[in-house]
């Protein structure tokens, strides 16, 4: 026992930790205590068995497209879907960028996870720690997350060194703000985070797009910029820097947010700000040799060309090596206002420092610190639901077995009906491998062994499709999932879009900006928004857009 | 001159302030070193000086109900309107407490001051310190005032003592965070702030509801409550103090807030949270013996047989004395959980400590410290633009002038033309008085000489809308104002309101609630919220208010 307490320990910090506090010899006692808190936390428990009704219950982590999916999708006559998440809303991300600047209302792109129209269940927290043997999995309630709409950066508690966490985590257990959830079927959607690869001040200052509180702090800063350009104590050099918007990443997200940056400016912020408008500039900045790898060469020259008409500098072959607070160092400040904090200043490797009044980061996914940490090795096998994939001989010896990884990205592997593979630990060379059969992985967190499907909603949305349909029928073992590449569209612009469908057929300008405002017209979750989205396009058209800030 | 700054010093703080930077030897240096900084500062004058193109300038201070109606409806041939304001939106107050719950959507009460469709110029900041002689204002810019969105509660400087006061106003000077901005015409429309009376943790604790900020934080919290309630760690006793929701002031908002309350609880989180249904609470409280005083006997009857019905506690004759993080020290906790902190308690006198999940504080008004700091003395009287009351005789010798307020409330008394008022300082018995023609007071801030009108929007609106009348005509010193009392109006609950007209009659009930809902529909501003307001209206009856929380 010490042996393999001392050898969680000695390993990275942060993936021993849950490991260190599953093997603590108190965890046996902090969690019979926690048990023990009948009052505290029994009443919803109970009041969830209740309900459940001889129904399977099926613990779903995360309200993305993937979990939200599968949970209003599983039928309620013969699945209790409860749905754990640190937000209490499902983000439609792809018009997350519009209501960045205003050209949709920040509520027309949440849905609700309570809602009087499902059945499911939901609570507001952090999975924390899964134990596969007894089927639970440990929650810290987590509704007064102060970032909690904002795009995940860094868990709650991920800077804490391991004494003090499990000082917390017996604290949080004693206070009753961790609880425990069985489960039948465990689904895991947790998601990933923003990516910053290290890149010094992009965690603190950039701007990201992946939650409605980002878009909120954007619409925020980008109104709150020209505001400040157009009083009389600013000088001309500031505007400069404060009108000068940078963009990192040149996949759909940068190049639709860019391209609506674009229509807000010169469709209403001219004609409130004319005077301005000499000063600002748009530019999108990417390592990569060319934006929107996705499209083909003719739709990627199509939106580059659009761009170019619309004044958008697209920067590729450019790397960022820092974000910091303040004027860039060579800036010539006739008045000596060094400490003028107004605007930030970017590094770029290939141009030096640039003043600027905005960076939106939307590049690079971080593997979700539960999957590393709470998904490695696994304490003990339960005693049903798996399905060894060796013989018998080789699997008997295995004494520690663990969630198989992607060694790049650290996604959760899964066989082609979703299910978490798990592999002997320790062995060299051929590693004696099993499947959790009651244990599903999608969404961004999650890799389909052998498969390079891309980490986008349409992929998990289809995963998700598929996997609350055959468990409906359950016959999630007959069958296998393929992903159907249904195409991509991107905004650029000037009501203008590209559009490649799967097949490969291409449609760009107009017509594809037609086509792409009715694919996620048709594709919105609720009534509610359906007909809410189409009024805000049409308001925001005829008066433009609002710019109230607050 | 020493005796003089001693004096002003010697003063309260934060009256002696204003006086003690504006006699200040280096203030002259300061001033003329501002104007120094020419590139920092005269682009944006310089333009405004271009697009004045001989019209006479109006400098309005503030953005709610008077400043704005003033700002849109001067004649722009004519008049060069200027708004200063800490907000860049005006708020349409009646149906504020409407989007904290989310009957409506925040931005369909909202009101850019900048516009396409008005002739408006604005600059966002606080107005600083006035110079009558000069007919000059100084602002500090303010477009990244954290609380912009929030009720005013405190001034950016307020706890600064005077030494620093000054030094931080030098600085700023020469960051450039400063500026002046000459007028031929001032309308001081600045409103008041909220009052807590001294209240201990009101000001830190409660929430308010002036602003829209207020609002969604009221939204986020009354809906974070319900949350943490369906919290499996949460307690019974627990549930009962986060769903205890405490209004305190029985005027028109405090009481249209607890009736939106208690309809989004009973039409929409009842479907959601239905288990949850038996805890929650709404109390009114008021230090007076009944509430609605404006409203007949009849009318106010009417209201609280109506809450009595809807379970909502009127509670008069009680008094507030301290609102507190955490549990109510009699609160017996089981588990030993004294340091939780997400309720609050609230000690009412007459029935001891109470836990509650909210308290929102609608009652009283405190004079904006920009009224009782910056309208004080006069420096030096205008060359032009006096009306002396008194004979020669008794002005000639005056040597200090000052504005002359209600000595109860503070507020600036004007005349029956809305010009400020200013008597000679220091004589005993009869002062003699004189009118400052170009220097207009209204709304909540200031009082007509003799009259008892309310601090309402009717009669800050109705000011507005004649001063600007006026001023477009010039003719203001042929008329004078009279206000036409049009009536109160209040929502009560469950699609019913009061409605007393300004001639004595009387509405109750869903009649009523017709013409609060047509009269609100008509008044707001823009034809985009006029078109949205019915919308959200339909949306959320149709399919519940959105709870999604952000």
């Amino acid at each position: 026992m010490l042996s393999r307490r001392h050898r969680a320990q000695s390993s990275r910090l942060s993936t021993g930790l849950w490991d260190a506090l599953a093997q603590h010899p108190h965890w046996a006692t902090l969690r019979s205590s926690l048990h023990g808190c009948a009052q505290k936390r029994d009443i919803t428990i109970q009041q969830l068995n209740h309900d459940r009704n001889g129904r399977e219950r099926v613990a779903i982590l995360g309200s993305g497209w993937a979990g939200y999916t599968v949970a209003r999708q599983l039928d309620a006559e013969k699945y209790q879907a409860i749905v754990i998440s640190p937000r209490s809303y499902f983000v439609f991300t792809p018009l997350l960028a519009s209501t960045s600047v205003g050209t949709l209302e920040f509520r027309t792109v949440l849905e609700p996870i309570r809602s009087r129209r499902t059945n499911v269940t939901f609570f507001q927290g952090w999975a924390d720690v899964v134990d596969f043997k007894n089927k639970n999995v440990t929650i810290e309630e987590g509704v007064e997350d102060p970032h909690q709409a904002l795009g995940l950066m860094s868990h709650p508690h991920e800077r804490e060194p391991v004494e003090e966490r499990r000082r917390g985590m017996a604290k949080r257990l004693k206070k009753g703000q961790l609880f425990d959830l069985t489960f039948d079927k465990l689904v895991i959607a947790v998601g990933c985070y923003n990516q910053t690869f290290g890149t010094p001040g992009v965690k603190e200052h950039a701007l990201f797009l992946k939650d409605v509180g980002d878009a909120r702090r954007i619409r925020n800063r980008l109104l709150a910029c020209f505001e400040t350009a157009a009083l009389p104590t600013t000088s001309d050099e500031m505007r400069k820097h404060l009108l000068n918007f940078a963009i990192v990443g040149g996949g759909p997200t940068g190049i639709e947010f860019s391209a609506e940056l674009h229509d807000i400016i010169t469709e209403d912020l001219s004609k409130i700000y004319p005077e301005l408008m000499k000063y600002y500039r748009i530019s999108v900045y990417d390592v990569a040799p060319k934006v929107l790898p996705m499209f083909d060469e003719k739709l990627a020259g199509y939106a580059m060309q659009t761009f170019r008409r619309e004044g958008i500098d697209i920067k590729t072959l450019h790397h960022v090596q820092e974000l910091r607070r303040g004027l860039p160092s060579g800036s010539k400040d006739k008045e000596g206002y060094q400490d003028d904090q107004s605007c930030w200043t970017l590094k770029i490797k290939e141009e030096g420092d640039i003043g600027v009044g905005m960076v939106v980061w939307s590049t690079g996914l971080m593997m979700n610190p539960f999957v590393e940490n709470a998904l490695g090795k696994i304490q003990q096998l339960p005693d049903t639901g798996i399905k060894f994939l060796a013989p018998k001989s080789e699997t008997q010896g295995v004494i520690e077995w663990a969630v198989k990884k992607d060694s790049k990205t650290g996604s959760v592997i899964t066989d082609d009906r979703l299910r978490v593979i798990i592999e002997a630990e320790g062995e060299q060379g051929h590693k004696p491998r099993a499947i959790m059969e009651d244990v599903f992985a999608l969404g961004d967190c999650a890799i389909l062994e052998g498969t390079t499907y891309p980490a986008t909603a349409q992929v998990a949305s289809q995963k998700a499709e598929w996997l609350a349909k055959h468990l409906n029928q359950s016959d999630v073992d007959k069958n296998s999932f393929t992903w159907k590449n249904m195409g991509v569209m991107a905004y650029v612009g000037n009501w203008n879009a590209i559009m490649q469908s799967g097949g490969g057929g291409n449609v760009s300008g107009r017509a594809a900006w037609v086509l792409w405002r009715g694919a996620y017209l048709t594709k919105s979750v609720s009534w509610r928004n359906r007909i809410l989205i189409p009024i805000y396009w049409f308001i925001n058209w005829a008066f433009g857009r609002d710019i109230s800030r607050f």
